[in-house]
């Protein structure tokens, strides 16, 4: 009987073949069982929806219906039909049934509304799950989507290394990389370890963001992105950190301040209308189980054009809210960097639409961005979203030698680690910029999920890396 | 003068809109003067390909036109024209320059034909050299067929962990990860390190391969594959060895061993077929200027049928050939794991085609290949290369949850680290397979270069992590 190929349950689903015999495979969702009719519902993850699978039980042992418990792994083959009942189009009248494996009453995704809390422990085993599925056939487009824009606006993706021996920005804790013996550490007479025999000959680190290396990129091909792993080794126990995410990082030569801010929002907007349009049975799901205005707040980021206003003026309409009685958790006045209650007020109360914002403070801001010609702002621009807050921080580069120089001994930046970085600087300079985007806060606001470490398979937060 | 957009030298190559005025932005690779003419050649990274930039000199001050020096920065505004020359379509005759940055004559890219491992200690300015712009674009195109084809073919992208708790397979050495004060390091009462008090409570290493992860994906969302940094401490000063690379792993479930086979025939051919129909120019510079049979044996690998043989029938056809005179530096026989010379004996010399290999006897191979019913083999699979030796290794799992513990008990991998791995077997286990790419070994092949520290950006080896 298995000689029929498999037809992938998403496939089976939308096809109008009725009549002929199909072969599906997946885990069984739920067995009800009657004396006149057996229904399957059968999943395979290709898509959240399962197939209906109706079955005469009088034709099959009843060890066999047995052995289908939620959690089992079969293959059907049968007739496709036109579905009888609401919701599906299609079903399949049952001829012959396998079972690759069966699933004990011990199973942990057995019962439905578990906690998430619960899933996380058994992240091995959630992914099975409908809420689980969908996440990661999201996150999944949006990474589509991410490569197809950059790709067809002439990116070349660009690979940053992981292990670093510099801390370039000083952009947070980092996790150290060694193979020493931490058995047998040995120190040179000051006491300092001595990392001459460590795999690199020198003390390494993962890297907090590949811009710099981007900008070499950059300051070569063109246009580049990198989309890979990061690490951050602070001891953050909260809902929006992870230790490993995953991050996007465009570095383009030639642009300014305002063609930046384009492409921040024609590509996020890009991402945001791939989900809408290749991801609608996942999104309806989650709209009706996780988040009731979450495709409508999808639309609205598609739909609005982004407010884009200068830092100053920010501050100006918050001061203008405490005035007239509005309370903030944090004291708010121009130096002060934005809390994520600021930024969402902005964007969530009073434009009601996404910003951007641009040309902060530069004591608040990273030692590479341009200095505007006030000597007190940089060029730099957050994109800041309904639910998120910030979901984009890029800015234009310094190019300046000297002026960068300036800032790199202002911020005691050890100088020692960025000839490289310098030399973009001193051959054939060019004006360029570029942004970071999370890529789990990405997938956090166009799922509607709360917590990061359901947007991931299996994350890493301090005290956990198992699976 | 600036208000023209830039148009990419790419485009602007292609352009046939002469008469027009346009932009251009880019570094200059050489500047031929004479009275009555200059020559700039620009390029943007966009091509390999420079635009040819055609200046009266009598317009210009003297001053400007010697700031215009190997590597330096400019913008030109001119007339897009039909070229003179030989080779180029178009070029432009230059209106106006900005000069953006200067380059001094230190500029270490400044010479031609300088030594591969002299690029290597400038990683961070080769990428504006021919050669590695090219191998970058192609690394590119490669990275973007990839995702095309998995999308295409429905499968999700799976971003498994790269900290790990587990030696999955014991595949290699490993990096360790930590934040524990290496001069303050706690031990219990038996002189063990304490890790109860590192960032994630415990020992944690740097994946040597996300398969075991990716199995989990694939008995929960059907087909997935993973694209990300994989990494080794071998201490391996070779062409062939990196510390830290990229690697594809594809997983599915509900295949067999000759639907393996399709999919990396298949895959692999596609790979190989959009790089000869998308990186054209790069290639052709390749074949000229780094392997003169590099297109064709491109073409070989698309136009062949992969010849598919088992183990077996591969080490008697090695066996004849030592029988018939033919040395090998390593002996051959049954149940030896086959030498890079034996693989491209047979790829290169008997078969003259790429050859999948099947069926290898299982004290060679990963624990978790599903053992044939001789008791004997096992269903591996890898996929040889001409040049390259093994590009692939694959295989269909042991789906079956005691003949896996067998061979876990076998080889003595500790069980504890392994449970939600079991798990798939436990619960709904499904008969799947997949496979491993190392994405530089394929950036050698499609662009015949020799040495692996070459495609990639930044290469991470013993006593080198420079940029």
């Amino acid at each position: 009987m298995e000689t029929i190929r498999r037809t992938k349950i998403a496939d089976a689903l939308s096809s109008t073949h009725f009549g002929t015999d199909i072969n599906v495979k997946g885990w069984v969702r739920t067995h009800r069982s009657s004396k006149v009719v057996d229904f399957i519902a059968l999943n395979d993850g290709s898509t959240i929806n399962n197939i209906q699978i109706v079955v005469d039980p009088t034709k099959f042992a009843d060890e066999l219906l047995k052995q289908i418990t939620t959690g089992a792994c079969i293959g059907v083959t049968g007739k496709l039909v036109e579905s009888q009942g609401q919701g599906q189009a299609s079903e399949i009248q049952c001829e012959d049934i396998v079972v690759y494996g069966e699933c004990g009453s011990d199973y942990p995704m057995q019962k439905k509304g578990q906690s998430f809390e619960y899933m996380r422990q058994h992240a091995h085993l959630r992914l099975r799950t409908n809420t689980f599925g969908a996440v990661m056939r999201i996150r999944h487009n949006m990474a589509i989507a991410i490569h197809q824009y950059f790709h067809e606006h002439g990116f070349f993706y660009f690979h940053t290394p992981l292990i670093t021996a510099s801390d370039a920005e000083g952009a947070g804790e980092m996790f150290q990389v060694t193979t020493k013996n931490l058995y047998d550490l040995k120190k040179d007479e000051e006491g300092k370890i001595i990392y001459t025999d460590d795999f690199f000959g020198k003390m390494t680190s993962l890297t907090v963001s590949g811009q710099l290396e981007g900008e070499l990129g950059a300051t070569a091909l063109g246009q580049i992105y990198t989309f890979g792993p990061t690490f951050r080794a602070e001891n953050s126990n909260t809902p929006r950190h992870l230790a490993e995410f995953w991050m996007i990082e465009p570095e383009v030569a030639f642009i300014d301040l305002n063609d930046l801010m384009d492409l921040e929002e024609d590509f996020i907007k890009y991402c945001v209308r791939w989900a809408l349009e290749h991801c609608k049975d996942d999104l309806e799901f989650l709209n009706k189980m996780i988040d009731k205005t979450l495709i409508a707040r999808l639309e609205g980021v598609v739909n609005e054009n982004f407010v884009r206003l200068s830092y100053t003026e920010g501050i100006k309409i918050l001061e203008e809210a405490v005035a007239k009685g509005r309370k903030f958790e944090f004291p708010i006045s121009w130096g002060a960097d934005l809390a994520s209650e600021h930024e969402r007020y902005l964007v969530e109360e009073h434009f009601k639409k996404p910003v951007i914002m641009t040309d902060y403070p530069k004591e608040i801001k990273a030692f590479y961005m341009k200095l505007n010609d006030d000597g007190k702002t940089v060029q730099g621009t957050d994109v800041l979203f309904p639910q998120i807050g910030e979901i984009i921080g890029g800015s234009i580069r310094e190019e300046n030698y000297d002026k960068l120089v300036a800032q790199i001994e202002e911020r005691h930046i050890p100088m020692k680690d960025m000839w490289w970085y310098l030399d973009t600087r001193r051959y054939g300079s060019c004006p360029h910029g570029g942004f970071g985007l999370g890529f789990e806060r990405l997938i956090l606001f166009v799922t509607g999920m709360q917590n990061i470490r359901d947007v991931i398979p299996f994350p890493r937060t301090p005290k956990s890396a198992e699976f």
